[in-house]
Formats: C-alpha cells, structure tokens, sequence
C-alpha cells in the first residue's frame, strides 16, 4: 500500500537525538560525547551540534532514514567501544511528503518562525 | 575502534515509540496507529502497543538495532500512505552490554522494580 | 487570549516519562526507580510503571498539569537525594479539547486500536 | 528524604521541548509555534528557539523547575487558546546537583565538546 511514498533509504529524514551514556562514575559525559561527534563527521550527513536540557548529548542530523539511523546505532556502538555498559538515546524524527525538506531542514523551520513573528509585531 | 561491539544489524535494542501523524483535520489517529500495527506485526520482531501520553502512538519493540529503526520507517511509509503529510516521531532506544537484553526486555525491568518495593515494604 | 482554556492547574494532562539517573557507577538503576515510585504512590494521582527502551524508568501518570509537573519534580528532588549527582528525563505530555480525557486516558487509547484492528481483521 | 535538595520552586532546570499540535487540517504549524514564543517571551526565563527534527516545535528553555514546566503548560493553554483540539509535547529536561548549571546551561555545554574535539584533533 505504501509503495507510492519512498523506501526507507531513501524517505528524507530530520532528527535530533540525545544519546544518554550510563554506568558512567562521573555526571559529565564530554568524551563520549565527542567520539559521537568523529561517528557523525564519518558518516558525511549533515549535522550541527546542540545542547538538549542537561542531557548527555543532542544533536540535529538529517538525510536518508536508513543513514541516519545506521549513524545513530554506529554512535552506540562507538560509546560502548569506550567501556559505557549501558546507553539510553532519545530520537526526535519527522518526514514529511507534502513538501521537499532535503535542503532548508531544521535552519528553515527557525527562519519561517522568526519571520511570522517580525510580520506581526 | 568499536569492532569489539556488535555492528548495527546484530546489536540488540530495546525501543519505545510514539508516532504522531499531522495535517489530519480530526484529532484522532485511531486509523493511522491500526496501519503501523499491522506493519510491527508483519516484522516478526517482539512488539507490545502501549499508550503514552496524549500522543498518537506508542508501542515497545525490541530487536536488531537495524531491524527495529526500519519497523518504524515502515510504519512511517505507510501512514504517509493513508494520506499523512508529514509524521513526527519520538523513539526511545537503548543498548547495553554488561548483559544480554535478549529476552526479557521490558517486561524483566517491570518486574525487578516490582521486587524492589515488595523487600522493602 | 487563551482564558477560556483551563488554566495549568486544573487542565488535564496524559504524560509518560523516563527518568535516567547519571553519573552512578553501575548501569542499573532499580533503587532510583524505586524511590520514584514511592514519590508517585504519596502523589495520589493515577500512574502506572511502564517500560520504555532500555532507558531507566518509565511510567504513565496523568492529572492536572502542574499536579504532573510537581511530581516528576519530586522524582528528581528525591533520587538526587540518594546521592545521584545528574538527572536527565524525557516527557511526553499531552492535552486536548476536544473531548475529556480524564477518565480512560492511556487505557481508553489502547482499547480503542484493539477495536479498529479487530473490526478489519 | 529530600530536604537538602532544593524543593521544586528552586531546583534549576534545563529543558528542551516540542510542541506538536494535532488536529488540524495543514501541516505547517508556524502560526502555533509563534504564539508559543511569545508566551516564552512573556515569562522572563532565557530561553532559544530551536528546531528539533520535522516537529512542530523546539526550544530550549531554563530555570527554576516549576517555573519552566508552568511555561510549558501556558504554551498549551495559549495553542489551544487559537483552536487547536490537541498538543502533544515531548520534553527533555535535566537537573544537577554536582555543580551549578544556573548560568552557561546549553551553551556551555556546546562548547565544551567543542574543546574537547579541539585538543584531540
């Protein structure tokens, strides 16, 4: 029934996801952090660091829905390469088919708000 | 460096999602969610629907990493299917290594904490 | 402009969270889960402890918003209590309108898809 | 128990949270997610606007625990306010008690990764 809609590695994805280490003896978590950030400089998708409450990581990655989740599983792996037991990650994922999202993604989004709210006040 | 970790399509996840269709005029999603189930059911893999919040859709699935984040792509493909202009998707995912999360599951973490509070009552 | 919506205090609210305590040298985390449960039990609103992903605790509660709000607090303020250092939690959380959802809720949705499958199956 | 932790009114929080509106006949949600931020604006808490995935909505926001997730709450009231039957939000948000995060937050938590990927490269 849904073979009009593309197959999942090619349907365009936006995530944002937090990757959680845990079993960790201390709170901070900068160095697994940063061997997730080499995964997703590997992977050639497009990604932009962000900061996501006091979790362990949030970033914002888009591309093909089989890419990004194989980085997002690769960044698994990557953490518990380093000694983490245990892992916990909280993925935010959209796509849509009413309209292009492969360029503008999460940039655009921030831009159409800023504008409807100039336009107003 | 993380060759001693099991790769994406062999590592085990323990997963829970909500996806949530927009652009719908109702409120209701009751449709949407019976298509995604039918596509979880078609996997083969370990899945329990389970309600959360005042979402459209949440469900626990367990599995291959790879298995699983294409699941929800597919369930993804086939609400757009129906008619769904876009699909915003939340998935709580986790990996561990210090022991085997093959069988069991969420169903073991229920009952441990269950353990916990009838020792100390 | 949005005086005719129940004020936070008394709009009903369907959430589910995880809470995931950091910075503990051993991965599981069954005493925090625990001690939260205790903090649910005292609050006199309805929950239920539910599993979500390989994360460290998750459960359903529902109430008016700030009553929801103030106990996942509570959660935090009593596992930081027991000595844990970092607290990171995933909340969904929702609210309607259109139609009460203070008695069923969570229950009442589940219910509903089993319905829709049983009735095309 | 947790007397020496700050109660709720005090204890600092970092969040991250989407808002999606559901129910309504278009997908793009611009007009909603302007009205949140003016209710942010209103609240005096620092906050940035942030796109979290194909979602309705993402911002950060911080400060006292009760204070933000009251935010959140007027958020709902304020895109009910404007016609729309259902919200569903998902939140991130963490707290700390090993040291302060009243002030850098987010922010400073970004830049930390960033030295860390600097001095290994």
């Amino acid at each position: 029934m849904s073979d009009q809609v593309a197959p999942t590695d090619t349907l365009y994805a936006v995530a944002d996801f937090c990757l959680i280490p845990m079993g960790l003896p201390v709170p901070s978590v900068g160095p697994q952090i940063a061997e997730c950030q080499r995964v997703l400089e590997k992977s050639g998708l497009e990604y932009k660091v962000g900061a996501c409450g006091e979790r362990g990581y949030g970033t914002n990655i888009e591309g093909p829905w089989d890419a990004v989740m194989t980085v997002i599983g690769e960044c698994h792996r990557a953490v518990h390469a380093m000694g983490t037991p245990r892992i916990a990650t909280d993925i935010r994922i959209g796509t849509r088919t009413d309209k292009s999202i492969s360029s503008g993604g999460n940039d655009g989004k921030v831009k159409r708000v800023e504008e409807i709210l100039a336009s107003r006040s």
